[in-house]
């Protein structure tokens, strides 16, 4: 089934304890669109501006991704993101962040992608996914994920959004600050009230918890040797998640476990590299290896 | 199979942001005799002193929990705790602590005692654990807990402990600190070289991870829809993985696992509630009820 992502393109510094790297390629969309294409094909919106060193149609290449929906606008900056991890990568910081094309119109959903089963709208405002969505026809699964600021300023915007999506994203402190609730159990349900039938809470190391309706799952993280860069993991974990509900095209509680278990597996190919490093250098067969090894780890 | 704990009965105040309670009944091996005796016979070691308020023959009325190993010695004070819970529980300061009879002569392993195949070292000195094991004969599976000062300041003692034992128990920090490294996959691998041959580490409301060999098992704790009192969740833990392991009279991987989920459902309903009151208002059937709720929660 056809799956489209909204969301960022990124020149991307990154520094953690181990290691740095200068101007790398990131942003939601990217990460998201690699993850998921070891699923399903992509539809690709985003945009970037006139000044970006990299490529995408080589990023891409020999992947089934669509950037129709690419745009490179002339006389603007691409979005840029500084960022560096601490201790164990469990926290980091950010050095520096300029929006540039991203603070400027979003681009335009291409009408050959109204016809769009399952849409992922990555972390932007509210008032820009809702506008986005309403550029497809009629989505059989749509997903966002949000983040703190949105919670807090453009709540009007995100209530409305949540009426309109059928599963949010989002991290255990997002979680917790939609809810006003510090039990993540509560919280999940208390969200599942404002509208999405799906709530899914990103752990980081912890894993994740969704609830379905009634259903609830608890997936630890893979447990990683080696991290070396988390950047992009939550976006990825996301395409790995919603490219195996576009392959199936089910989102039935047995295969949104599975979805899970997917983008688990997936962010963990991420996380042990830089960049898209990690995920350029995987593919499906190790992914299934990988997804049969957590199957393993956590039964009894 | 028999079952032996050593390890502290204690007279604990306990705040929360919600409620307290003043001097209720708590310890190790008070947690640990209650939740394993869910599943195995447990025969008790400890002290208290002659100031102790709690009837544990009353306490253990019913359970299978054999307190010939019980002191109760005349002129000494009960080993006295106090401390309090912040924010989501998952941060607790200790605001008192009284060694008392902990600090004298250890109890005596009762010769009855000596053919036990099962042993838990709940947290004391190394070179107290050490003494204790000594007084049993030929045990099958020895398993200890431990903590961050005997990791620092009694390591010689720690790492005869270690080779002794097949099994330690200990949080994630410990472990950090033990194997000083600060990933947690590859301490577990470092601490399995220092001895036993099964690592558990407790990450509190993430979950645990155990190395046995080559193998690895993960597994997130119970999503708890309210923690009232995390006092015991750890001993509690450890008696529902040890009771379960006695039953059985297995350690293979397979049981190992197993023995870990019941670890997790009796720890789950200990932070219920204050004091033991969450583990003497479950039973057997409400426990394997649960522990099938958290197999259908992650499974995929």
């Amino acid at each position: 089934m056809s799956l489209l992502v909204t969301g960022s393109i990124g020149i991307d510094t990154i520094n953690t304890p181990a290691d740095s790297r200068k101007d790398c390629l990131g942003g939601s969309s990217i990460y998201f669109s690699m993850a998921a294409s070891f699923f399903a094909p992509v539809r690709f919106v985003g945009v970037i501006g006139d000044d970006c060193p990299f490529d995408l149609q080589e990023t891409f290449a020999g992947r089934d991704v669509d950037l129709t929906g690419l745009e490179e606008r002339a006389g603007s900056k691409t979005f840029r993101w500084a960022g560096t991890y601490h201790g164990d990568m469990n926290q980091r910081t950010t050095d520096s962040c300029e929006l540039n094309v991203l603070a400027e119109a979003p681009p335009k959903v291409p009408d050959v992608y109204r016809d769009s089963k399952f849409v992922f709208l990555a972390n932007t405002t509210p008032a820009l996914q809702l506008e986005l969505l309403g550029q497809v026809d009629e989505p059989a699964f749509v997903a966002a994920d949000t983040m703190n600021l949105w919670i807090t300023d453009h709540r009007a915007d995100l209530d409305k959004l949540l009426k309109k999506i059928d599963c949010l994203v989002l991290n255990d402190e997002e979680a917790k600050m939609l809810a006003d609730k510090e039990n993540l159990v509560k919280a999940s349900e208390l969200i599942l009230k404002m509208g999405p039938g799906v709530v899914i809470i990103k752990k980081g190391e912890a894993g994740s918890l969704m609830a379905a309706g009634d259903d609830k799952f608890i997936l630890p993280a893979f447990p990683a040797k080696q991290v070396i860069d988390p950047t992009g993991a939550g976006d990825s974990f996301a395409g790995g998640f919603m490219g195996y509900l576009a392959q199936q095209d089910s989102t039935n509680t047995r295969t949104l476990k599975k979805a899970i278990a997917y983008g688990t597996v997936v962010a963990s190919f991420t996380i042990a590299d830089f960049s898209l490093e990690g995920l350029t250098s995987t593919n499906i067969n190790k992914i299934n290896e990988r997804l049969n090894t957590l199957k393993e780890m956590t039964s009894f």
